[in-house]
């Protein structure tokens, strides 16, 4: 169904230069779950935490990444249409994001895509640190469109 | 009260790499009132519009470069809680977002980061492309705090 780790991993770090230039990387994607990082290094701000718009873009590359490692590409394509992010406390070192999807809801999404011509899906998303602590915590509000309906 | 139009462009646009890299300019800065604008241009996602990442920068910084305008920086400064973006349209050219406050609200705000050591407060913008279309809107969830409480 969906495309392989590498293959999506080669696609997110390069396809956008906004994400190259800040150095997102993709650590796993399989379908129905996907883990990503982003360094501090080049995206801190003025106090020298991780800047806002870094932390959203690790909350937002996510939901796109795993309807690649999850849904067939030929059929549909992931459209994002809102993201809510918190900020909880000072993000003074790399962050990664998990984010998963229950086989029960990947059907729901798919079958809907395919007789509606598109399906809405939400994605909770926890920003952590190296040391686990949650830094930002991010809701997204996608839609799996069909390519041809 | 607050710094000049140029002070502030100077500090949004130079101090935080990740925004420096995008192009995003402040066009406007004056007590009350922002103006930024986002060009398309080096921000483009894989389907050629201006990516989330970068829409969602140009709705975040005007809440730091409004509090930059309005307040006095010796007393007070700006701490993002809460961001929330929805996406209506592609974003097919440059982007501007314009935020305002009242005046009733920037001496409430003061005066309650006076007295208790923060104020909260939340702004909404409106993200539009040239033709004055809507392709984005956000609300920010910000606090001014006491810089010695």
């Amino acid at each position: 169904m969906g495309l392989s780790s590498e293959t999506i991993a080669g696609i997110i770090e390069n396809k956008i230069d906004f994400v190259r230039r800040m150095g997102l990387k993709v650590l796993e994607a399989k379908p129905r779950y996907v883990k990503l990082a982003a360094p501090l290094s080049g995206n801190e701000n003025h106090v020298g935490s991780m800047y806002a718009g870094a932390q959203f873009t690790l909350a937002e590359i996510p939901g796109g990444a795993l309807a690649f490692s999850t849904f067939d590409l030929e059929r549909y394509y992931p459209v994002v249409k809102e993201i809510s992010i918190r900020f909880r406390r000072p993000a003074l070192g790399d962050l990664t994001i998990e984010i998963a999807m229950s086989e029960a809801e990947a059907r729901r999404i798919a079958a809907e895509a395919e007789e509606n011509g598109k399906a809405e899906y939400v994605l909770e998303g926890i920003l952590r640190d190296a040391s686990g602590e949650t830094v930002a915590l991010s809701r997204g509000v996608y839609q799996l469109r069909a390519a041809r309906h």
